[in-house]
């Protein structure tokens, strides 16, 4: 794909089928994607810069670290501005200044505001790219600006425009559609809906979704403390940031952390980045098999409980991370807060019985194909399920609540540090048990 | 909150902050609500029915399952059309059959239509709210169009309206903002956009993402075989499926099955479902864990290495779990076929050996610690451990590519059964090894 004609990788990429490209372009490492963008921007910067919506932000970032600063800039220009802040943010401090420099002063100004907002609040989503008039322009203001931004058009925000007054606070929004046939001459506030409610950049993305379900609106003005608009926010955002959120945290539980993981990074990163949740799990899968040389003595006596351990260990986890599932998703979509434990316990406990009652039956029924000389075990084996499956299912409802409130991760930390406490539950279940019963 | 005020309630929720609404509301079950919603839809059905858009779509139905067919027509006829079709479809056979007599004719055929499409289709994420005008209709037309969907008019797409020939086929789509200051009279067809692509509804969603990556337009007309327009669909309804699509597959991996689970649902529907991946568990944990039993005598040898069997098991477990949840999302976001194993396996084999020496040194040295009387053990811990996070971690790699070209869901199966092969693998080396190394 590194052709040496520029302009025949574009006609190839403008005439494949949309769904195509992207599979295409996401399969090529930076060092590739470097020189492609390179010859497709001396064709026509402006395709080139729209082709790069179909790469990830990370991919994006690690090409214009090759790329010459004034290129990136061209690149970055036509991008929506939440997008572009995305892409900023990914790149390191020399390059970002390098890009920074090539772009207009207000794409600048809109990176520094964009920076002050959290992550997760409604600020770090906005796009900026909105018609904003003073209060007392016309509808002939209004289509001399539309004219004016037409090949940017399909980034504005148009089914509102908003308008300020003369001290630069958000007056009101105005919907496109009221102001068909009207006079060119009469002032846009004319038509204002004063239904439109306005949304703070401080607010966070959970909160901002309560809002959208409480009013009709697809798209809300975002204002600051001093009354000005600063950007517009729509659900489409809104349901980009969530969706990027669910997937964080999809790749977090399954042990990738620090965002995503694309195999075309360099393999020490993706090395380093695996062994970081690697590493910390030796020490906590240590601490749980530490339980088991403590009874030495009675595994040495039958042997055959090493089969057990694990089988009982693994089952009492994914009972637990059910409940982990379950409460990380109710946190997630602010269906419970994180004071809500007791609540969460008391309605896994009948669940915790539930399994601990049927698969322990199961697990008893295998150990007494196995039991041998041990006509006991399967009251050893059924009966450590059966607490250690209640014991970890409440532990797995409570434990994400527990981390939210010491703000911690739940999505990152919840299920390994589960996995470790029902190991040591079960292991400690066992053996104790067995010891008891077997020997005892 | 079950006060028998019904103004009361409508006014507190009314007054309530938005972002604290929806969390109060989704933690009431449905036998809670439906009293509830009954009060509220006395006072004004149509704020009731908003007040709808906070709670998720199970919920909504487990509701209507309580309220009379009539209150439940008159809740959802506000609603817009995919939103409907989700909640239409989670009723049974006689709710839903009470509710669309009572709903206009066009909305049982929109229902009729939606049912036609795949689950990840366009066709199921679709709104049929949009403008649509005869090719020789005036700007009058459109005005007066307007006028009459005054009400509804925020759950429409005005950002285009779109025209058909005499034939009923679509004929194209006209950007509202061409429209201001225009003619009265004169042809909407004046100002179509010929740029806007359609899609057909049975384009998957992973692909109607490639489209939107590669235009600029954030709503586009869904076109029929016949050339009829049947919807629109916008990057909104795209994200959310997605974010849906995200939010299942994580609590798949979690082992809840069968869409989202809500602590408010009966104790049984819960106790089931969770069973029906607890029960399958149990049979592959237990096929693993017979590969134990065959090296019985070696553990009555060396009763130490049912600590440690856990240990490597737990440990490979994770980093083959690491490369699933990588190869996932890679197929999630169409980064790659399921036909790229070859591809996958070389980029993960050296993340295997990296995490195999590192971690397989630092299992040697804690087995250093334990030892005793076995000097070969460290050599024993630490080569099973570096084997089996090769074999893992490709495994890993590949595994959701199989399921994924054999037609099975990965998010669902993926995880479980690597971590039946991981265990199975890790005690046969662990076990394997000592025999050959410790007793050989």
């Amino acid at each position: 794909i590194t052709a040496d004609d520029g302009r025949r990788a574009l006609a190839l990429l403008s005439a494949m089928p949309p769904g195509q490209v992207g599979p295409l372009l996401r399969g090529l490492t930076p060092g590739q994607l470097a020189p492609l963008w390179r010859l497709l921007a001396e064709q026509n910067v402006r395709a080139a810069a729209d082709l790069l919506d179909h790469l990830p932000d990370g991919h994006i970032a690690a090409m214009l670290h090759l790329l010459p600063s004034l290129l990136g800039a061209q690149l970055l220009e036509p991008m929506e501005s939440d997008d572009r802040i995305d892409v900023l943010a990914l790149l390191d401090e020399p390059t970002r200044h390098g890009v920074l420099q090539h772009l207009p002063a207000e794409v600048s100004e809109t990176w520094q505001l964009g920076r002050q907002y959290p992550v997760e609040s409604t600020g770090a989503i906005l796009k900026s790219e909105r018609l904003a008039f003073s209060e007392d322009a016309t509808v002939a203001d209004l289509v001399a600006a539309l004219k004016r931004n037409d090949a940017q058009i399909e980034h504005y925000e148009t089914r509102y425009l908003y308008l300020f007054d003369q001290k630069g606070r958000h007056f009101g929004a105005v919907p496109l559609h009221r102001l068909l046939l009207q006079d060119a001459q009469r002032p846009l506030r004319d038509w204002v809906d004063s239904g439109v409610p306005t949304v703070t950049p401080a607010l966070p993305i959970a909160e901002l979704k309560g809002v959208f379900d409480h009013v009709r609106y697809s798209v809300l003005p975002v204002v600051d403390d001093e009354g000005r608009l600063v950007g517009v926010v729509d659900q489409q955002d809104l349901q980009e940031a969530l969706y990027e959120e669910a997937e964080k945290s999809s790749l977090e539980r399954g042990g990738i952390f620090g965002g995503e993981e694309m195999r075309s990074m360099p393999l020490l990163t993706r090395g380093l980045r695996r062994l970081a949740f690697l590493l910390p799990s030796v020490v906590l899968s240590y601490a749980a098999v530490s339980v088991i040389a403590l009874y030495e003595p009675v595994l040495e006596q039958v042997v055959l409980l090493a089969a057990f351990l694990p089988l009982v260990a693994n089952l009492s986890g994914a009972v637990g991370n059910q409940a982990v599932a379950v409460s990380i998703r109710e946190l997630a979509v602010d269906r419970i807060g994180s004071d809500a434990v007791g609540r969460v316990m008391r309605q896994e406990l009948p669940i915790g019985l539930l399994a601990g009652l049927v698969v322990g039956l199961v697990l008893a029924a295998l150990s007494l194909l196995r039991g041998g000389d041990h006509p006991e075990l399967p009251w050893v084996i059924g009966g450590a399920y059966a607490l250690s499956s209640v014991v970890t299912v409440l532990l797995g409802g409570a434990l994400p609540l527990w981390l939210r409130r010491l703000g911690l991760d739940p999505a990152m930390l919840a299920s390994p540090v589960l996995t470790t406490l029902s190991d040591a539950t079960a292991f400690f279940l066992v053996l104790f048990l067995a010891q008891w019963w077997l020997l005892g």
